[in-house]
């Protein structure tokens, strides 16, 4: 959870609210039923996950269940389009494209205490003793923030509640918090289980500390160590992730494996507001041990926070997360809020694992995870042979707005190489002379860059236009015949890039005043360099879930006890 | 010395060349007498140090000697405004903003070998052998470069020189190179004297190391250790600093004094291009140890690159640098090579110390050198005792076009602040309607930002537009009445700010089609904080050595053999 410094109190106490015996709910919030959404308008995302109405941010309590289900949840305010009043959202996958979304999981339990991020496990072997006759029970652990009713922030403490159907509903443990604490800025357990016990990681976040703790049963947590004051500070650390990840060489076979403590730093980041850094190391159980002290990012541009990885992926495989594609810097000014109704959406789901890459040696791949649910139509695969090439392509027809693209280049010459040895990928509106730019250079600096300048639909003064990053695609002066490629996604209003197998990632959000309809990429390399391209429609995740009106309901019957679907359509003013 | 990876056989074999017998001196480039320039172009400093003409990088060899004169050499080349066919400029200075531009002081040695970066010392001793009769010699260390036919790097050496004239012409020593190297990754060589011996940082820059030698007499050099792969890495490492320097409290007492390594990487910064990146820890002759493994930027923008802390500053006190105002992902097409035949100029000079700053800890003060040299009027001090100012100013009548501002803020009551109390100071040209924003936010997420995406004379997918630092100014719940304050310079085509006692400071290039001539400052704070501004005129550091025509000659008198002014203005044929 982040974006404490910046929750006002009028943000918080926007809603009217009334205390319950149990756990509080807000009467303007629905219970038991999933709040509806529409998905059609022009900036809404067709193949990521937004929420259905209302304020997302931090992806929270993320897990794959023993039947394949994938569970997000997040930091959501479902009562207006900025952030506060903090529940916990709900959705589930089967592929990690197409979302169905639940009845939110977790509310306050009381009156200006608000659920931040956290994370979820499955309780496989009963460990917790919540689940006597199951082994899918689910136990959330999170952070509750109490708020004075002048605003300050009081003690943030480490809570859990747990779920008996499978992550859908959520009781709260009787004897909370499991952490306890003073301090107002510890928040953001992720909880992994390592060979005989749990271990939770939690931000002492202006002290810029992971705090390491243990557990046998979830309840009962004991100091482990402390991780502290590692790589860039920003002004606060937020959401560690602590997780293990094969070592896989260029074709993919493991060498081994390494954990990566992940720190997602708000505000303060080098481009400003939130990014996400991650250190590799050891793990013994209690103590992680770095092994560098390298500082790594997770993605060059600016609009990817707060990433979790799913708990439940099976020991040595790779690893799978996703984050929240947005940036406390202008998140809760972006026009979604006014014209749509909503504001963020998660990034595309990703396939991690740790690789060596050329010159800067190892690093975490952060690629797109099979994207074969949602490909529609191929729309154009061209193959060049020479060095120069054109692609233009008008996909106004295409209803989901949506692309996927992947660019392989071969045979590069490295030693006809010159600083105009490009590759340009652009995306425009013929209507409004909009354009979203990107491309890379082969020779020189070696950068790939992302420029959404172009777009106008909406700026404000922390609202970078350009990210580059420098990618060694082809190191050692022997390797004269280089290869490189991009894997591309673009969705009405977010444009992410893969770039040379994910070894570098880029998430750019952009909101055009009108849509983008054509395509247009430019090769210009030394002779003999092929290059192929592979545009593909997208199929919009959302469109199947939509009733004749537009309107995507969610899972109203699986969590039983809900009124009719049109009595549930939720209605509420939203403040911006 | 950087843009390796970028130097293209053409930029660098744009010259007709012809060998000599012992210093290569390409006839186009003038020996003995210094580069005449015309700095009355609206886009040229006037209080900053640019070349005369052509294209600059990197500061070299930087001392102050036993009289107080301050030496910057650069990274040159005097017949072209893009990079290639590197010499070492000369300039010398007595209160770092009046420049006098000297003789070039390093030539290439021989065709196709470049004079790279690298550093200068007082060799007060005679360790070198060099200087039996004086205590003012200067021995100079730098990278010799050598390209082969087809452009590609050959190795890289570590060389010296020796000056018997206090810096002003050097000889190559006999048995070069004094650290031998078959890599064409190793370079800029950093010295300073410790105890009893020299020690040189040297860069092998696709390594991610820093090597650390020792030397009796700068002559022979000895390995002593590497300290490799520590932060960001980008995707080389260059220019390493190792320097001592007080740590100061608050109000500026000495509790200390640790070392700075410092590191600059290209390409490769999170914000694209080059940064620099330092490191606090001790230093025991041999072996750098860092204190901790966070990860510390210079500067919040994007055009400080490669700066160097002159030698001489007398041990105890703060010292002092000055970095090149560039990135090389746009300096070779920026507008003033076209407009005005010169491209880059350095930072203003700063003062560094470490000190404690709020929550995040230790960092090192970058703050504006004593400017007083350059105040010409006071053109505005402006008090308000309330939240809420404004003040407006036509500055169109100074000549120079450039201004120093202070703005101290007082008596802020913390617990009043929105995200809504700003202070913000802007700069525009009615005539063009181009703007240069920046301004603070004390609520919230606290970001300090600059934009310069409303100057419209330059653009490129690079030039990114918007830069933030979130600036921790006021930590402790207890302390509800806090301080604020900015020091600035505008400088026609330079912008440099430096926040809160200089804990934060950044540089920003912008090339304005129109000059800016109008300041607005508005402040929008809770009731009870005081503001005050002082804004001032400078004076140009460049004028008062312009002739009739408006040509500045530089020292044509102090090293002898020169003809006649006129006849020594320098043409060159200047390839963009």
């Amino acid at each position: 959870m982040a974006r404490l410094l910046g929750l006002t109190s009028a943000a918080l106490l926007a809603v009217g609210i009334t205390a319950q015996t149990s756990t509080y709910v807000n009467p303007a919030v629905p219970t038991h039923t999933p709040i509806s959404g529409d998905y059609t308008g022009p900036l809404r995302p067709q193949v990521h996950y937004s929420p259905p109405q209302g304020f997302m941010n931090d992806p929270n309590g993320m897990f794959v269940d023993a039947d394949g289900t994938w569970h997000i949840y997040y930091q959501y305010n479902p009562t207006g389009v900025v952030a506060g009043n903090q529940h916990w959202g709900h959705a589930t996958s089967k592929d990690l494209y197409h979302w169905v979304n639940q009845p939110i999981a977790l509310f306050p339990p009381e009156e200006r205490v608000y659920v931040f991020s956290g994370s979820a496990v499955v309780d496989v072997n009963n460990t917790s003793g919540f689940f006597p006759d199951q082994d899918n029970g689910v136990v959330a652990i999170f952070t509750l923030a109490r708020y004075y009713e002048d605003g300050s922030g009081g003690p943030q403490t480490q809570n859990i509640a747990y779920s008996r159907d499978g992550g859908y509903t959520f009781e709260y443990y009787a004897a909370n918090p499991v952490i306890d604490s003073t301090s107002p800025q510890f928040r953001d357990p992720k909880v992994i289980w390592y060979e005989d016990h749990w271990v939770a990681v939690v931000a002492y976040s202006q002290e810029f500390v992971v705090g390491i703790f243990t557990s046998p049963d979830l309840k009962t947590w004991e100091f482990a160590s402390n991780f502290t004051r590692h790589g860039l500070l920003g002004a606060q650390y937020e959401c560690p992730n602590l997780v293990k990840m094969p070592v896989r060489d260029a074709d993919g076979a493991v060498l081994g494996e390494t954990y990566v403590m992940a720190v997602s730093i708000q505000p303060g980041a080098p481009l400003g507001g939130s990014v996400t850094e991650y250190f590799l190391g050891d793990f013994n159980g209690t103590h992680f041990t770095p092994s560098d002290a390298v500082t790594r990012l997770t993605d060059f541009a600016k609009d990817n926070y707060a990433a979790q990885f799913f708990y439940g992926v099976p020991d040595g495989q790779n690893q799978v997360n996703l984050g929240w594609a947005s940036n406390w810097q202008y998140t809760q000014k972006v026009p979604t809020g006014n014209l749509e109704g909503w504001r963020s959406a998660m990034t595309a789901p990703r396939v991690n694992y740790i690789t060596e890459a050329p010159r800067i040696g190892l690093v975490m791949v952060d690629e797109i995870y099979d994207i074969s649910p949602i490909l529609d139509s191929k729309l154009k695969t061209s193959t060049c042979g020479g060095g120069d090439g054109t692609v233009a392509l008008d996909y106004s027809s295409v209803e989901s707005g949506a692309l996927y693209i992947e660019v392989n280049v071969t045979n590069i010459n490295t030693t006809l190489l010159t600083d105009y040895s490009t590759l340009n990928i652009s995306f425009a509106s013929p209507a409004s002379g909009e354009i979203l730019q990107s491309g890379f250079y082969f020779g020189g600096d070696t950068p790939f860059f992302v420029n959404r300048g172009g777009i106008k639909g909406f700026d404000n003064v922390f609202f970078t236009d350009k990210f580059s990053v420098s990618d060694v695609y082809s190191s050692g002066s022997s390797d004269t015949l280089a290869s490189w490629s991009v894997k591309a996604v673009i969705d009405r209003s977010i444009f992410e890039v893969f770039v040379d197998r994910g070894i570098h990632a880029g998430t750019v959000v952009f909101y055009p005043s009108q849509p983008l309809t054509t395509l247009n990429l430019a090769s210009r390399l030394p002779e003999g360099a092929r290059v192929s391209v592979d545009i593909w429609s997208l199929k919009s995740a959302w469109a199947e879930y939509e009733d004749e009106q537009g309107v995507v309901y969610g899972n109203v019957t699986s969590s039983g006890n809900s009124t009719s679907r049109r009595s549930m359509v939720y209605e509420s003013n939203f403040s911006v």
